[in-house]
């Protein structure tokens, strides 16, 4: 926002009343003129508002990047299942990657006992190492789309090549694009143009303008709908894996008005801060819970030390879901 | 943590077996002898587990380099008010800077009536620039003073100074060690001398083990105990002043057991995520939230955008005490 | 490293000795007895050497997670010319983006009449808004061919996507990955497969483990060898763009003896401080720059404010070429 | 910068005609309106050039928060050696700590062998943990100053408390404000208040304006001048223990025309790093170069494993002198 005054305004007093409003406020001039630049990263106020402080004059604005974004409101559905606005906390589970039939059979059985909506697990694998295990590909979604159906429950998968979008949409009723891939325009493109909603990973250190234009991508080439998903940012600390932003988390639902999806699996990489964090994901504002779980840590072909035993996430999606809820908080 | 193998160790299946525990486990070896490495950031696990993962032969570990910390506890008292552990959830509120007499009598009456157990203000005040108002100096601590005894509250402000420390434990029930000065260890020293409780906050950058240090180098120099403080750190994202580190929280509450207090102010700069980063930093496990407050932010001689108006940090009071409990939360 | 000690070593001092060799070293203990971990990021210390220390019994070092990175040595040949090891200093400019075929004609005219060996130039442009210039697609691939063979230089340009790999192998000497796809391991292995060299440029927050295991893919998929391309890291500081690392430059070139060519165009996006990180990039150990230029930024297609006119890009070549000295180095 | 049209521009070419300079241009609008932005980290321009850009009616401009910086020049005389300017290269050296008498003497005599100009030393040492050697205090003040003299060097010497101001400033040529205190403004004040230049290190993550606005406490508390110094800023890869800036030290060098030294031993903490490195700090603007050095690092009471075996600085210094190239460089 730029504010220009009147010519009988007293800036200083104008200075006083925008922030005053919450607003981060710069003061520019020139010979004796001053205008205001309001910082993009100030509280959201009513432009109406901003105009009728005494001595502004007019406003110029900068129009979002994003209008797709912005259209699209708070809730989305995934087949009959709703993520944000009014509806109610969504969990999404399962193993880092399907390791066989058996296995994700298994896993969907217990997982739908414990309310758990959305079937997760990779088939298609992308790895720091190109030595780790990459998944076990097509035959993989297959299990998964089957192991989902016969436990009532939702599938999502990540897609890792343009050349994989259609057999992923054709398993999946969420299509995952993973933190490596947020802007990879070209898998962007081709993964929104089989009409499913894209569950979008935030990258290692993206800010929230690229992401919700990497979400503008999937909108403009034929996604019906993006929910977004934090998945912890890059850290000095090596206390845990990555750094859990919970602050872009409210921002996107309170003030953007957007579905988010919280995966504390990755954003700490331990266990033992699943719960609180879980907890105040939603709290912050999330739609949705993503949690790697796996029936036996040990025996994981990739990322055993960050699942959760299956007994224990049942706890834990016990305790996520009769503690604070999603609904959504305001002052004003 | 070094793990060392017993020679008949089969090296896969101990490797495999850790990573089960939910341990990062780095695998060095030499001449067909392994060992392994479990980073320091891993989930917390009982090192006689560890010791009865078959093949383990010996374990050596690092000593904690923060005994009194470690030995300190969940709660702390403030004089009359218990924080952290099994205690109700504290408040603590009040103007970025003590103005005049008049306006924290004011304030502070306010604040009482909406349950705050602590009045901050600042008397001494560091700013980025030399040119900002720093305060009104040891005349505010004792309006500071008065008006919290007037309205039954406690205390807490910022001591910037050695010079200034007997004069600040003299007014101050809890003394506050700001960003900027975490690792200022000559006024660490001199401000823990005084016998007053320290309220630590996070640097700009601090690591955990930093800020456990520093919160070492108070107990070691009298203090009789000390509470964590986080209020954000640095971030590349403009959207918010800092970000805010609810995994800090999460991990000093529930991994190492020590009383955290939030300030979402300082972390966001934004009023309009005071309430969900509020209720999230409850839930991650703050024992208290630290909120700017100001009866008309447009007159507020410093910080006026992050300050909330009273009435609205009145509905934000009753909002948070309704939401979700400090309760301990832990799986296992 | 893990080092174990002989049962009469004295471990504070085979300690002091360990860190007098420029080791960072962590002290893990068990019933009296002492082992000492390393840590990787410590200065590189020869083995044999570590093991001569009086009291060390025996070392456990980790295998390096790239095998293929570590055999590749310093220097690159990229059809006959020489990048890294003992060759001259390579330089490699254009435009952000092919613009029309008299455009790049007339740009790699003037630009090997400055001695630049590697035209570059976008066909296929990755932008961080959907509704920025895409680039012109294959024919301008044709293009940059055309010109760059005209003025007797070599092609560098990105690919962005797989189906795109085999007709920008065509196209190119060099095969650029950018940032946003440096861990997009489909688009590494396509573009790998195609027996041209990669130039890898660093992910925006990757660290230096994770741009070498992407290097490991790429030569692992085939790949003859390949360039790294230091062009910033995401940075808290607005006044520059990125944040050049050119630790990681000396780590690469004189740490790991892999060449490496650095992009101060994306790293600072300020033209009037190309030439002093020029000629540090250079200092720090890089065998390349890579800079953009334009003979009319403001009728640049994209990224104008940091492409460098022309006329001043023959300025800068020359200054980087005549070698740095400590003067001050202005453009203008 | 904000820049207003007059009502007959067309703002689409005005657009490109700013772009075209240099400057990182936002647009914003209102009812047809439109006034640019210009993001303070652009490129400098001269404003007049700006102001002729057909269709600019008039720009208003941000004052400088530290105009007293901005008067300071970029040369600096500490007693009868300049630093920075037309100045030759400074070399600033010696141990972590000041651990006796006849210690510091001999290392003294052999740096000042060297050409090095200014002795460093620790006498209060600032250290994470409280359990860390703290320094000799007063009494290794005066053995710092006399082995100085005796040499015929400069001291240079950090103060971490007001009330050691006096001593340091008794004892030092320039005193050093460390990382962790560059905004402790009581310490500021009290150093800069005894006449004596400051040696001002850049905090952990501290932003460039945050930088030069420690730097005006100390020109407006009273110091003579203000040389700032670069040690490396907080980063999430552990191959180095800070990350080093040089882009900071080419704006402060060249776009804000002040002195400026970097420390390559705490930014980087590895021995290997410290010839590449510093030459890259020459080219890229450095007045000057800090390195710890200790005739032998496994005796040295603090920060062994980062200081240089005095030989080998002898070389190291010889290098530095003479002049960066590209060819590889190593110590060993």
């Amino acid at each position: 926002l730029i504010v220009s005054l009147t010519t009988e305004a007293e800036p200083a007093v104008v200075e006083r009343a925008l922030a005053g409003l919450g607003l981060w406020v710069r003061r520019l001039e020139a010979d004796g003129r001053v205008q205001f630049y309001v910082e993009p990263g100030s509280a959201r106020v009513n432009a109406a508002e901003v105009s009728r402080v005494p001595g502004v004059a007019w406003l110029a604005a900068e129009p979002s990047p994003h209008p797709l974004v912005d259209a699209q409101g708070p809730a989305v559905r995934v087949d009959d299942v709703s993520i944000g606005g009014d509806a109610a906390l969504v969990l999404l589970a399962g193993p880092c990657s399907v390791e066989s039939e058996t296995q994700i059979h298994g896993i969907a059985e217990r997982l739908a006992g414990f309310g758990v909506e959305f079937l997760r697990g990779g088939a298609f694998k992308t790895r720091t190492s190109p030595y780790s295990f990459q998944g076990h590909g097509e035959p993989a979604l297959g299990w998964l789309r089957d192991a989902a159906d016969a436990a009532g429950m939702k599938v999502v998968t990540e897609v890792l090549a343009p050349a994989q979008a259609e057999v992923v949409a054709r398993h999946a009723d969420l299509i995952q694009i993973g933190s490596r891939n947020m802007q990879n325009s070209a898998l962007l493109a081709a993964a929104s143009a089989r009409g499913r909603p894209i569950l979008l990973k935030r990258g290692m250190a993206s800010s929230l303008e690229e992401w919700l234009l990497a979400g503008e991508y999937c909108l403009l080439h034929g996604a019906p709908a993006v929910v977004f998903c934090e998945r912890g940012i890059r850290s000095f600390d090596p206390h845990t894996r990555n750094l859990l932003d919970l602050g872009a988390v409210a921002l996107l639902a309170h003030v953007y008005g957007l579905p988010v999806v919280v995966d504390p699996s990755h954003a700490t990489g331990r266990r033992d801060l699943l719960l609180p964090l879980s907890r105040a994901a939603v709290a912050a504002g999330a739609a949705g819970v993503m949690v790697e779980t796996h029936p036996s840590p040990a025996d994981s072909a990739s990322d055993a030390a960050q699942a959760l035993p299956l007994d224990e996430f049942g706890r834990l999606a016990h305790a996520i879901r009769s503690g604070p809820t999603a609904a959504a908080v305001d002052v004003d």
